[in-house]
């Protein structure tokens, strides 16, 4: 397959599972915890920085993962999997309805864990790898 | 078509062009700005988050924007074009890199502006609507 048409598909196929799972987990997690404040995208969002250290990761090593894996998994799926706008969307929410403090620890805390989430997967992936 | 089915496939037929609409707009704008700063993350996100305030305000709407659709654009299309884990990898890159003075300004200043963008979006909606 020519690599102009390998590159689409790797994130088509990624971008799917991420997408719906995304949706799924949210459904999962308002039930879970409620929706007092957006824990549900909170996790997801950190959860998907995990599995981004990881596969970056891991994509240092080519015999470990190839150009088109490491496509399907960071851009296809966790690119679709976690998401920026419904995080901005609810900081404002809460903002606009009077709650800034959870705003800003909403908004600050996802960027704080995100960071930790990303350093975590790179961890896990380094000792998967020794 | 029962409910169960109808709303992954809006999600699926958002996502797709979505992720893709992400993976060409990095590549354009990484070509355009070049990669000192995550600049392509950072417009990506901005424009997703006004893409947000305008659905989620013209959704509010049931004459102008029908759940699906709302699904469609909100879950699928700007879930999957802005993205949370790319953004925290960029960060985590920038503070490894030793570049802690960028990294704090673009990860605040992906949120703030991400919540500019969440109030112009929706301040569009309004003015289209009036």
């Amino acid at each position: 397959m020519p690599a102009s048409l390998r590159s689409p598909l790797a994130i088509i196929l990624g971008a799917i599972p991420g997408a719906l799972a995304r949706y799924y987990a949210t459904i999962f997690l308002a039930g879970l915890f409620g929706n007092d404040l957006p824990y549900a995208t909170f996790l997801i969002n950190f959860s998907g920085c995990v599995g981004m250290g990881l596969v970056v990761t891991l994509a240092t090593q080519p015999a470990l993962m190839s150009p088109d894996l490491r496509l399907l998994l960071a851009v296809g799926f966790l690119g679709s999997y976690t998401t920026f706008s419904t995080y901005a969307l609810e900081v404002t929410s809460l903002w606009r309805m009077g709650q800034l403090g959870q705003g800003v620890l909403y908004g600050l805390g996802s960027l704080g864990i995100g960071t930790i989430g990303v350093l975590l997967g790179s961890l896990i992936a380094r000792r998967l790898t020794i």
